[in-house]
């Protein structure tokens, strides 16, 4: 397929990635990296293959040699859709009955100190390991950087995934009513999502009433009930694959007055946070941010998690914005916005939007009013 | 929940496989084995878990003693459908900012010679290995008897699994007809699925014309024609998690009679395999009794995969059904018999049921009629 496929971008992108990724390699004084079917493989090569029990792997290197796909010959056809064939890559296809970590290890032809990607499976991790003589390390330290920082093809992209989940939220009146089960909402939102440009519908939490209180609930039978407070926590992703996430909290009805009072506290603290990030200033920063205004309204208690992740091919990835992390924000860098109030047995609100820091603050991706929105 | 829920058996056959699986660990003289959300957890817990980036762990003593989940504690509430709470594990949650590989360790109170389960990503099994001061061992050879051998209640599943896939291909003529795209076909099979009993819809291939020859071929924008041979190989998860995999072949109109004859072979070669089947024959055999059918047709070289794969809470799992694997088949062994053939830039045909191993034979799961089936 030609780089107009919108599945990638132009084949010169993984180009400056695959060098980038070598060089790094080096500098961190290894020999290659070893990259299975993931969000690392779809950077470094805008391959969306997804093989499992059959090994496919990118072997990168150091020393800046022709990177290889190693793959199985049936599954050939699933690089067309990549960069490898435009790119000049080494195609290594093996069938059922050879060792392909051995293969592994022939064509790169060099040390054995190895990175791996944070997906690959110890199928395929323990039988390399054997082979190389050592345990890989992750490759998650030499690629966070060139996956964290975000260039403007990949802000786009970002754009275009806040868009289309803004438009999900923004029909959330055709799926959330009383009287309806949260699965039966969750199912309408899901082929939502799809009409609103996802590949598909990663996350679905519709959060009525007391289960609006569990930061993870999904969806479940209870029948949504007049009064109810509902967080609606969705996303997936949009092609060339970065992902949406965007949670907004709807009520059935009238709020009563103190969940109208919280609810206000929390909207000051997701703007604190917003209004925190700028180059130059930590992740756990932005987090104290949310939390500090929570903690004044003595809310400190019931927000229970992070402020936020980052995101791009990965729903959750570098940066997280958490207490501890000093990492030091930089422009391009894209993550969550997050932070949520939990009263068990009660009622739950979150606020969600995905940012992106610019050379003197950031750009939030999605756009819908922040506030508590009522629905009939 | 309680066990009469559908998604997971009764609680005693979790206790007896933890039992089980104790045994087998300490047998093969390591100290406990670690299970991480994936088919192995839900086969020994009935957790439908999901956690990937921090750690939920399942960690089963040699000893005999109580297992410990250990997980986050904001994702408890994925336990609550499992068995966990029902056996009395040990549950050990963990908070942001701890390191839960340490945990696990503690937990573990023994040696340091672990077993990983095959989905466990590197993400999980780097940082344990560390810890534990050694490259684990894959759990798969101690659990591969354990789930390769189905119980009653598991053919079952398998049953019903069978059935669902059928009725979907019985309707084939509602979604494939000449003047559509492979792609939109695959939408609309990918709903009949769900409709008909699956969770989701976990592989939809429609291989029209020359990409019938592409045994992994998913879908495509190629616009089916009159006279096409259309390979529809479609599968997904059915509560309690036991897959459907099952493959037909159709034409459009009339065949003409090369291929006529030729998937006459086919089906001869698939029915041989079928027969073949027994306790105490190798999986090897099975593949050959397809592959020879073929052989003396002129056909081997079209035959380009092995003959099947077993299936269960994994839609891949043991038994292969390949050339050099010379596993004894036992009753309530489960697997694919899907031999095919395929003409690279023409067609390609493929017939697939699932088969459980019974005393003196097998029993198919799907029961659709196995010939060239015409659609108008």
């Amino acid at each position: 397929m030609s780089s107009h496929d919108e599945s990638r971008f132009a084949t010169g992108v993984y180009e400056a990635r695959l060098e980038r990724a070598a060089e790094l390699t080096r500098n961190a004084h290894l020999d290659a990296l070893l990259i299975t079917p993931g969000p690392d493989l779809r950077f470094l090569l805008g391959s969306r293959a997804q093989s499992f029990e059959r090994l496919t792997c990118l072997v990168i290197p150091a020393s800046g040699e022709t990177p290889s796909v190693v793959i199985p010959k049936l599954e050939l056809a699933s690089l067309k859709g990549s960069a490898a064939g435009e790119l000049g890559l080494r195609v290594v296809d093996w069938v059922d009955g050879v060792d392909p970590y051995r293969i592994v290890k022939s064509v790169l032809n060099a040390g054995a100190r190895v990175a791996v990607t944070d997906v690959m499976p110890a199928l395929h991790l323990l039988p390399l390991a054997e082979q190389f003589g050592s345990l890989p390390v992750s490759a998650t330290p030499l690629l966070r950087e060139l996956r964290m920082v975000k260039d403007a093809s990949e802000i786009e992209a970002l754009r275009r995934a806040g868009a289309a989940i803004d438009r999900v939220h923004a029909r959330m009146g055709e799926f959330l009513r009383a009287g309806r089960t949260e699965a039966e909402v969750g199912v309408d939102i899901a082929a939502a999502l799809v009409e609103e440009s996802h590949t598909e519908a990663d996350f679905v939490i519709v959060g009525s009433g007391p289960h609006g209180a569990d930061p993870h609930h999904l969806v479940s039978d209870r029948v949504i009930e007049d009064g109810d407070v509902v967080v609606i926590d969705i996303g997936g992703p949009v092609e060339p694959g970065y992902f949406s996430d965007s949670t907004r909290t709807y009520v059935l009805g009238e709020p009563d007055e103190e969940v109208a009072a919280r609810f206000a506290e929390l909207e000051r603290a997701q703007a604190a946070a917003v209004a925190a990030v700028r180059p130059g200033v930590t992740a756990e920063s932005i987090d104290a941010a949310a939390r500090d205004v929570l903690a004044a309204a003595g809310l400190a208690d019931y927000f229970v998690h992070r402020t936020g992740h980052g995101i791009g091919l990965s729903v959750h990835e570098d940066p997280y914005i958490v207490a501890g992390n000093d990492l030091v924000l930089q422009a391009g860098m894209a993550f969550s916005i997050e932070p949520g109030i939990y009263f068990p047995g009660s009622w739950g609100a979150r606020i969600e939007d995905i940012v992106v820091v610019t050379d003197d603050g950031c750009e939030s991706m999605n756009t819908r009013p922040h506030g508590l929105t009522r629905l009939p």
